[in-house]
């Protein structure tokens, strides 16, 4: 496409509202499109910091970036809010291989969250694939010994990547455990994504009383696809070595920082996502975006010395990926406060299509009456249901949860692997949810909810 | 984002519409998600053809791919439809360097479009920098002998980008008249952008009867940033090259094929992008994205044996970049057809969120009452005003035109550039607005407009 023949179309679908003196919402989207900081905030976590899995020493360089970079921006009342986290470590890189003949072909493997190691001399065992948890309980005695693939793809037909996520996950989250049942020594599984690379995708996998606790490892989805072609026309065997290990909970906490209401100073808006995350790859996406989103609304209204009439506090909450400790931990020490809303941003810094929300039908009109403001900045819609894991907890008290809901189709392409690195995250898509989160905040500040 | 705890999210988010017997617009969705051939038809594309600048032998070549290809996927009335196109070489790659002193630093630049060569030895002379072509103007005499130098970016307060694009364009396409005008002796243009990196944009560029034809390039934006910054302390000479020409007119052609209509055989529906390309890159998202769309989506109806009542066809435009005329010549010699409505994707192969519709008020509401099919892959809205350049001559004789709108903000950080190429296309969201398409054009041809 080219030329000024499309200036007309390109007008029409713009919508500024400019009239005069401009509005509050207009000095918001201005300051935010002009002064973007969103990026440089996230090169500093993911360049800066790194990865930063609980307890990690990139955890606790993250919580101290954390606190830093709020007074930096001027916030008040920094604060730590403490939590225990769980405490895995991968240890040396895992290996997975398969023996075809003579013939050794590595697959590019990584261990799920949570796994124990194999022995030191490593597991090699026939494979089975299934494509579930019934097919693996299925197998009964003919899995004893076995390694089993879990393949069950991401389902196509489905356009929402978090349906297609939700559809797959169980393989991931219980497949140990189901394989452990019939008496499998270990299990592979088809990395949660619908792209055909060779990165491997983590996450976190469970483990059940009274069932074997046996290693659990993610095969990339070119592996898998290597694996499951092999095992048509003959037996494999398989050689897995994963390192890992759950060291006793750490001492962590999630950040929190704010601008302090001037009228109704007691009652709370919290904006956040979720500090930690996996420790392939950056954790740009899942969940740099979302603290960097959260940090940057609130630093637009800060550099605009725009005065809520509520406080409007930014929380970094720690462990969203394996525990929740945070999020719980938040919901639990904070419980006298009134929290009115929560908004988190935890699906990606892509660019923002909606705003999902947890409250009664009043609440949810109130907030779709703020949709012309949200339409500014790519906002199509609000919709009811949706929040966030992190703010999940502070449902229960009645506070509404908003979850912000970008752009979905590339988040599993990145989601828990080496591919999720500040490079993958658009500058402008990124700043557009910043700017969409602090238009959000200063309505419930203004008008409360 | 993690863990299960996102189903309920994720489902309540999904329309799916299934209720026993599969509806046409199901099947539609069912068969190009299940069996996507955008991403490999657009692999032929840029990677088997590559760059097609119009009169080149790839824009030949990419002809004889598209005859072949609509064969093949058993199109009927696969023909060419001829055009003259202007045939515009670049010739030995540019170069563009400033001197600071003794210092000589190379500036990433490319000749605009249509541009004429340098004198074989170059051309030497001081910079001046200017926001505007009336500032050119209004620099008079103090202009003679100079290269102008035009670096009004992008607005950046402007969310749609076509918008922000529309308001920095004219520097490209008429900075050179504006600047010979006034003596100047060649310009440089600020690349078309709002990304930061040190690709040069090429594009089309405009001479006037009656005013001297000077060298026109483009500078990278990284480049335009380092020759303004070293403009703020001192007189910086340019040294600039380019080895471009015009040539004769060259014989080139559309393609178009089709489905023929069962009931109203002699009713058109158009679906189409533009065949030519950028000679930087290899036109992935501009317009190789457009083409197998408009390919796919006529594909996924055939591979189901629909039969439409309407013929629905697909043509390949020529030269939509620097002349227009493939547009021209279809609607010239196509006028005995009658054509209800022509589709047009030509803003890159992103996620599609909308369709723009230029007809009657009746016309534009029959198309929105087709929004719930749309919706179920990703099109959230059906707006008044669209369609696309080269249907717009089709559009004087009363077919209804109709754009697709995908998620617009990083189609400027690859458009005419060497960033434009296949990796930058994400399948999914190519595919998605492939469907779309197809669900339109078979509305379309099953109702009439």
């Amino acid at each position: 496409m080219d030329m000024a023949r499309f200036i007309a179309l390109a007008m029409a679908s713009l919508t500024l509202g400019l009239s005069g003196q401009a509005s509050d919402i207009d000095r918001i989207r201005m300051e935010g499109l002009r002064q973007p900081h969103a990026q440089s905030l996230l090169r500093e976590l993911t360049k800066g910091v790194g990865p930063r899995l609980s307890g990690s020493p990139g955890a606790a360089k993250a919580v101290d970036w954390g606190v830093a970079r709020m007074k930096a921006l001027g916030f008040v009342n920094v604060h730590l809010v403490p939590c225990k986290v769980p405490h895995w470590v991968r240890g040396k890189a895992e290996s997975v291989s398969m023996s075809i003949g003579d013939r050794k072909v590595p697959l590019s493997a990584c261990a799920l969250g949570g796994s124990v190691a194999t022995p030191r001399r490593g597991i090699t065992s026939e494979v089975v694939e299934v494509q579930s948890l019934e097919e693996a309980a299925a197998l009964g005695s003919r899995a004893k010994g076995k390694i089993i693939f879990y393949n069950r793809p991401f389902d196509p037909t489905l356009v929402n990547t978090f349906s297609a996520y939700g559809g797959a996950v169980d393989q991931r989250s219980q497949g140990a455990v189901a394989a452990a049942k019939v008496g499998a020594v270990a299990v592979l599984v088809r990395s949660m994504t619908l792209s055909q690379d060779d990165a491997p995708h983590t996450g976190a996998m469970n483990y059940q009383d009274g069932v074997k606790k046996i290693p659990a490892a993610a095969l990339s989805a070119k592996a898998a696809n290597m694996l499951s072609a092999s095992l048509k026309s003959r037996p494999v065997v398989v050689q897995m070595k994963l390192n890992c290990q759950t060291l006793p909970d750490a001492d962590s906490a999630s950040v929190a920082g704010e601008i302090r209401g001037t009228t109704f100073p007691d009652e709370i808006i919290v904006m956040g996502g979720h500090l930690d995350s996996w420790d392939l790859g950056e954790g740009a996406h899942d969940d740099g975006a979302g603290i960097v989103q959260s940090m940057e609304a609130l630093s637009i209204l800060k550099r605009l010395n725009m005065a809520p009439k509520r406080t409007i506090r930014v929380v970094l909450f720690m462990n969203e990926e394996n525990g929740l400790r945070g999020g719980r931990s938040y919901a639990d020490l904070k419980k006298a406060e009134k929290h009115i809303a929560a908004i988190e941003s935890d699906a990606g810094g892509f660019a923002p299509r909606s705003f999902g929300v947890t409250g009664s039908e009043s609440q949810l009109a109130k907030v779709q009456s703020w949709l012309p403001d949200l339409k500014t900045v790519g906002i199509e819609r609000v919709d009811k249901g949706g929040g966030g894991a992190d703010i999940g907890p502070l449902g229960a008290r009645g506070t509404v949860l908003i979850g912000l809901v970008p752009e979905g189709q590339r988040y599993f392409d990145v989601h828990h692997s080496r591919n999720d690195v500040f490079e993958a995250v658009h500058p402008r898509e990124l700043q557009l949810g910043a700017i969409a989160m602090a238009m959000l905040a200063w309505r419930l500040s203004e008008e409360g909810i």
